[in-house]
């Protein structure tokens, strides 16, 4: 057990959106929801999953809709203890902890705001390793652990509670919902215990975004090629530098649909490169051609500041760096790759880990 | 109290339809459901409200959605049991019985299945007195008693529990979850108690429903005109006969919606009447004059045999007589028109009571 203070979340929020692949939320407006809490509250404990019983309860807490939305309409706070202890009622037993349900600017610290309010724990795991646009969408669907209980709340009071018989199903209600509650909900849902977390989640995701968000902000004060340092700590490749070009952008569904397209720079020069994104990115094109698609992770740097680009921050001039991640192993399974590979996403294109691309 | 059993079924649900004013769901499909469940289970005890300790808890049961749909879509019956339990699970008070929340040939006789199943009682009253269309349109609403927590079941086995900050976001959220379900779910919602209901309720509507049913069939079998006799047991005014031209109808948003336009027969020759209908009929327009509009009753009767035609039965050539019936005096009130009068539907008229224009 360790404790994030402001400083943690700081660099969790910073850090969860490089592996938030350009959604998983806006990492300013959860860094300050948690900053508050922790202010208010005190600290968070950060739990291994070894050092809790595998029958402890665990609910993680999150946002879901359109990034594009959280821009200007900020969670009052209360609506996510309401879904949280929605839950919990219809569950009837204890809940030992809280947990992010994907790594995100927001997704990783709208945990650490729950258990800030309501003195709870946390555990350092999460269900994807980094984000996804759809709930069916996690490690836990791969084991058969199912979303619902799942609760969302809005901001005006509204709590909508669903028990359905596929996690695939209260993806539909859930988008339906959270459209209704004006493109944006607070939730919770895939309550597990600790046993079965073991088994199904991706562990450690707070430490590493932590680790990731330190070495952005060292790489800002120092003279090293921030792309390179940040690029170095998530293990992954660097595939292009562009200029951000047209963007595309509707959110339709509950959901940021769109695209980019980057103009190759430096050693780019020629080359054009096409972003299709849902929440987060997708899959890349390089002169037509996919280079890298879901589960690996695509994120944009800022090219002068190493800082992670989310799909609602893209804006035509801007510089960028497009670096590709290897996904977590779970994904690459044969069940994985039906809940997220690229054909589930519409692209009719065989999966290709990145690195047997680029290492 | 008295007992239900399988003439009063089929009669409530034959007259139910006149009240259903066009909506309320296909009296035969509801029928058979409820006329199975007491043959497996038994009559059903149907109390007066007088008959009830004011603090016993009752709980509605109902379809909701497009009726179109529920031509070729039954439910299965566990979903409505489903829906019933989910409600009295969140409340953790014992249900004292179930009720009927508007009159229609299948919302009339969905809680005698439920009281059947489930060896409750029942409430001879509803919350409308007739059909609407939308959740929040009952007496309930104007007395400020909530629809939720209303749950929603389908007949897969999904359940979705609501709790709302209005009846309004009730029907917003309710809705979409509708439309999810494949645009009709089975609902429990609107508990209240009987000290409540004495005051918001409209009272002996599965009586009076009853007693319609029982015309019905006497008139059928008798030398006397049909639709006269009908009209006579409802308090109901003769506007207009004729025969049903082009009808157009859509399934949108969860509802049936549509228009149908009537040429006049016999004394009616010569006259064109355009009747709008939401689910239920909402108003008529004779040479372009608004003649009958919500919360006022419009009614089609088969001319030959005095039998009520939903929405849904409406087709080209079938010859009709519109019957007005007064509503229920709670939708007199300026709260009551508010929810449901012409104005609530877009048409811009005030509301005449039927009797004052053909009394």
């Amino acid at each position: 057990m360790r404790l994030l203070d402001e400083k943690s979340i700081e660099n969790i929020a910073l850090g969860a959106a490089v592996l938030g692949t350009g959604g998983g939320g806006d990492p300013y407006i959860g860094m300050l929801m948690a900053r508050q809490a922790i202010r208010d509250y005190g600290p968070v404990e950060l739990y291994e999953l070894d050092e809790l019983n595998d029958d402890d309860l665990i609910v993680p807490t999150a946002m879901m809709g359109a990034p594009t939305v959280m821009v200007e309409k900020m969670p009052n706070g209360d609506d996510i203890i309401h879904a949280f202890e929605s839950v919990g009622r219809y569950i009837g037993k204890p809940i030992r902890a809280t947990m992010s349900i994907e790594a995100g600017g927001l997704n990783s610290v709208v945990p650490i705001y729950v258990a800030a309010r309501l003195r709870l724990p946390m555990v350092d795991c999460d269900g994807m390793g980094r984000a996804f646009p759809e709930i069916q969408m996690v490690t836990h669907t791969i084991y058969g652990i199912k979303a619902t209980p799942m609760s969302l709340s809005d901001e005006r009071g509204n709590t909508v509670l669903m028990e359905t018989i596929t996690n695939q199903w209260t993806e539909t209600f859930a988008r339906s919902i959270t459209v209704n509650m004006g493109a944006m909900a607070m939730i919770a849902l895939y309550a597990a215990t600790v046993g079965q977390l073991k088994e199904c989640a991706v562990r450690g995701t707070m430490t590493k975004a932590e680790e990731i968000g330190k070495t952005i902000r060292s790489a800002r004060v120092s003279e090293q090629d921030p792309v390179k340092t940040v690029r170095e700590s998530v293990g992954g490749f660097l595939i292009f530098k562009g200029k951000i070009g047209d963007v595309e952008r509707r959110t339709e569904g509950g959901f940021a649909r769109g695209e980019a397209h980057i103009t190759g720079i430096d050693e780019y020069a020629g080359q054009e490169l096409l972003l299709n994104f849902q929440n987060e990115h997708l899959a890349v094109r390089i002169n037509g051609e996919f280079k890298v698609t879901v589960p690996d992770l695509i994120t944009l740097l800022d090219v002068d500041t190493g800082e992670p680009i989310t799909t609602e921050a893209m804006r035509y001039g801007y510089r960028v760096a497009v670096i590709a991640i290897p996904c977590a192993d779970k994904w690459r399974t044969p069940e994985g790759l039906k809940l997220v590979g690229p054909r589930y996403f519409g692209y009719d294109v065989d999966y290709v880990p990145v690195e047997q691309r680029y290492g």
